[in-house]
């Protein structure tokens, strides 16, 4: 009785960014500024690079938590940017639920600031309601390890699935044929040791 | 089929203090001296934000454990205090789970010190009675993170939600439009970094 | 409809210390060898406080293991001691399990030397056998945190319960007034910060 | 009601070594070189000593990715070797799962680079297709500590059981009497300090 | 041939506080945001109540830098303030130096942030004049420890002596007899560990 | 008597890149892919802002050490870029060290990969010859924490400077007046908690 | 031209511990509870085994410092006992330097709490006034390693060597010959994993 | 004026291999069991390499302390070989003395077990004596990091020059030339990620 594994399915999912902000990032202490951007990064790039259908969304942003990171900003000037005026779980703004909805896809990629609040409830929130959750754990930054290793038992707990950026990249990507060149120069261009594979390789090569 | 997620409700839940006490305290070493304070007190304004009913509890206060910190008998000088005779289970002390029945709350949030025992055990007999059960586990410590570990291993096999006091709030306020003065005077009392944050952005708005 | 939670029944008990050996120990590298020892030799004096049936075993004891720390030997000198021919897994040893049958008790406590072998494999074992395995994970040593976690994982989703000597003890005496110098002895024996307290108090007292 | 642990069994075990090549070795940074090298050749030990069906695999080995390390092929030179031409879970590659089924061995031991991918991937697909899978996570690596814990995570709460590469060898030996001379060769082949041991026990001896 | 030791001297000392802002603290890795805060407050309370003279710096703080800490600047309120127009290395500053002349003293206690620039430039500029200069290592932070350390070592090397908060509070008050209130005061509001002492120990007199 | 301090001068300062090859940085484990990168690239960056003269080198670059990462190539297409055929200590390479004397420079500005051999050995002869070395020890990486611990404490023994990239940027920019957009453009590129700093700040601002 | 090297010599050492008292140890955060306990008690049994005159000094016993604790005034009931009335610096006391002069001994071995305060200060007072120093550093403890860092810099830079008690043992004995029953008895009391080793030795010795 | 730094010259060099016996091997805790295996016998081989006179020494071998272990005498079956009857430093010996003084070089290279006691004395000795002493710290190993600190510190500051075996390889080396096959094989024997470049590299050859 074999029963297939949630997989993630790049005709199937939808990526949730939220409160990636200038401010609040300063909060982030569980991985240093450089890997955390570089994560972050990557997992828009991701969704870019499969046609992922992307919500911004984030919270008080002309008060102290600051703006959205301009990078995500110019990275998806058409994807649902929800402001929200007020509601902590983003889940708790109906424009945000209604912009998955719409979407029209059940297997959500989460990745925010911090990981306890602005991810656990969204997260805990789609779970109660049916969807499949992913959650990014090194695009999700909070105050120490301490707080992250509770928020992410508690999502475990309640059927989240832990994944991180890379993994999530190669199980939509499913086949290195789909495209090699460009999934390719998405790994080099947020895998340094990576890019110095190729490096040496294509020197090699010559 | 969508199930609600156990989600914290201020209007059903209660908080319970167990041994924060002045000798014990120099056994904790999970974390440095100044953030545990910090933490804690933070969970007790926390309380007191939102009206919460509070419960503290004492093991042998007289003796070497010393005496209840002073900052939380200050803070709550109306809370039912219970100074158990000797039960190292607070749970074995009928005052304390009247105290607890007598606020008619099913969601119990708890700290104190030790994680392993003076948290784990009421959290284990609480769950047995069906309250759900959020165990606070930064404002929680003990020896060393070995034994923390397996502290919150044991109570989140057994249905305990695992949080931190941050969340806690932020679950609680739901909506920072409920009073966004207070719960952002609250956080940055006891969030140096979210404190920066407000001042730079003050400043600027000059 | 509430269940009571696994607790140690002091009544209902018995201790197994598998393997704690001069050679062995010297793979122990998750703990410090101070540290290391002194969490044992708490574990055992609580058997003995309790008068826990105890059993012990060990693998090889003339070759390169080496002989079981004399520690332990002189403290339990009437004590099931199951010198094994060559099982790895203690459970696979006839003798062990039916020591462990004659006691008529159905909680397990165990500690040894490596916790992902000689800890985890008697504990599944004696899980499938229904029995209820409190796993002392401070009293329990392995190469290095890596491989502690596996095995603590493994034994956890197994049913095990993860806990640490302090907790042991306190879930078993669950009064003071039981013996309060007893009781108290014993803590600052095996914990010097509470020894501290302790004489930081009486000294007050004088 | 006892039912058996899920127990390795020499009979009924195969291993699968996914990805461990030259290139992509260079990702792996939750071990230190050293280590993985000697936890990785001692699992490949391990599995020729219990004559278990091993599989190999890789992916895109001519490119930066890089060969097969020398060592796993000169020590299984007629183990199937399956060079993937570009799926990234070795299960969505027929020849790999064909080569599984030939064995007809029910328990599946797997390790590979890096650990979130090469690893998870197919041991999700195996669960869900009704094997039992045994991860060894010291004989698997990826980025970072954080990446690691979330796909072990992910693993564990799907079914599979977290070991690592010491426990694997120990319960498929079972009794030290199966063969004393060969098994403790290959421990002391791979752990310096039962080497050690081993080594002041003969000079003893003399 | 005895040299007295180069030892504080509070009728010969003075403290300068150098960028403290806001913005720039959010840079600050090396210490958790509690303990930072609690560190540099100690010292600006040890300044105070020695009565140190005391000059406060800064850097841009009409821009992102931000305000000086409010904490400080209420603290000092009628202290040197150089606010610099420009100059990074604050001895470079005029006025900073003319403020440091005017207290005639020869010892300068410094802390800052970052500590590679902010503090060890004035440190080095400092020590070629002939002051002897006390870094407070725990009251200045920066980016990570590699770059602290880096940052140590040089200003070790050109002579100047490595300091905590605490330590310097000592040696300038030399006896207890002093003050004992005072000092026992000061110490309680920044060290938990040393405030529940007290606790216990005044709790046991009563 | 006051010596000033050796301080770095931009009119009298060189850079020296030695070995930063695609294959030697898969050695580099006492940093993050990431951050080495970040840094590496920082200093490169530096270089160019105050048009310093930069040296690059690279040993046996057709072979496993792979060639020099493209972006220092691109960074710097009319720099001496000495490929040495075998000296493992550049300054053994008379052209390297021709270089260096003909850009009339007494400062130099030295990182590397690995620390101990390609940045220590030329520190060591520099040193010897006169020069002021300053090492740029985020720049430079290697094997582990103990060796670079070593082969910093060797260097700073010989008199050399260890500083970090941005102290070394800070130190030759002197005053943020030469270029204010500039030099901030330059640390926000490569501080991503800096620019996060400037994004809120110029976002208030409107 | 050889100078010998300033080698710790049993008829020339004296012994120097530094309010190690019940209260003030629970300010040291550097070692866990045990391993400075067990680090304290084998210098203490050095300075017995070797008769090294030795001298106690506690700071305001009869507050929340605590008593000294009663190991050590067991194991040197006749020793100078110098209950500092309130100065900081043990050296501005002129009982202790008295004591220590009546010794007739120009090395002193030196330990205490805290390694920054009540190390410090006295071995940079004896270095001035020209005695050799031996900081124990492990049997000294403080609040975090920052704070011991720059503590043991700043008496290392003075002129103190810096030791651990293993060291001072060893070097003091110079010849296993003289006592090998006692000195390996006391190493074996205090180095766990040595009585390991003697303990496998003797076993199979029988 | 320029003089020449302390380089190691291979006609001028001698490795004394102090005490890396079976039993004190399990002392070592500053590095994981399988690194420090690693780390001595690249040393050794270095010293093969190179064709160093090597001088062999333990301590006590037929005791607990352990036999040498086999590899190192297995290496070096006719180098000088000083088993001490108990002397604690090998400089007290005199036949070691006389082995070192026979070679007639000037420059020591030294590692040992441990490294505080076995490394730490003769190498005061020897640089008493005007030798040049080179400590390899990854091929010396002790308790702790905080006593391989202090021990570092003392000989650095007694003139030592701290070093790894990498290190120690290339400057001995100097010109890859010299010998590109033989020297590229003993790293590739000892540092698997450059192995794995080779590998990579000969591989992309074909």
């Amino acid at each position: 009785m074999a029963t297939p594994y949630k997989r993630l399915d790049k005709n199937n999912a939808a990526v949730l960014l939220v409160d990636h902000q200038a401010g609040l990032l300063s909060l982030v202490r569980d991985f240093t500024p450089d890997e955390f951007k570089n994560n972050v990064l990557a997992l828009a790039d991701i969704a870019k690079f499969f046609n992922l259908p992307t919500i911004l969304t984030t919270s008080f942003e002309s008060g102290p938590n600051g703006p959205l990171v301009p990078e995500l900003k110019a990275m998806f000037p058409d994807a649902p940017y929800i402001a929200r005026p007020g509601q902590i779980n983003a889940w708790d703004n109906e424009d945000f639920v209604k912009a998955i909805k719409a979407t029209g896809k059940k297997q959500l990629i989460i990745a925010g600031v911090v990981t306890d609040v602005c991810v656990a409830f969204p997260t805990l929130s789609a779970l109660a309601e049916g969807y499949d959750v992913f959650v990014v754990t090194d695009a999700s930054g909070t105050f120490n390890p301490v707080v992250r290793d509770a928020a992410l038992n508690r999502m475990s707990q309640a059927g989240a699935q832990l994944m991180n950026w890379f993994a999530v990249g190669c199980e939509l990507h499913r086949d290195w044929r789909n495209d090699i060149e460009g999934f390719g120069g998405l790994l080099a261009g947020h895998l340094p040791a990576y890019a110095n594979l190729m490096q040496s390789f294509s020197s090699n090569a010559k």
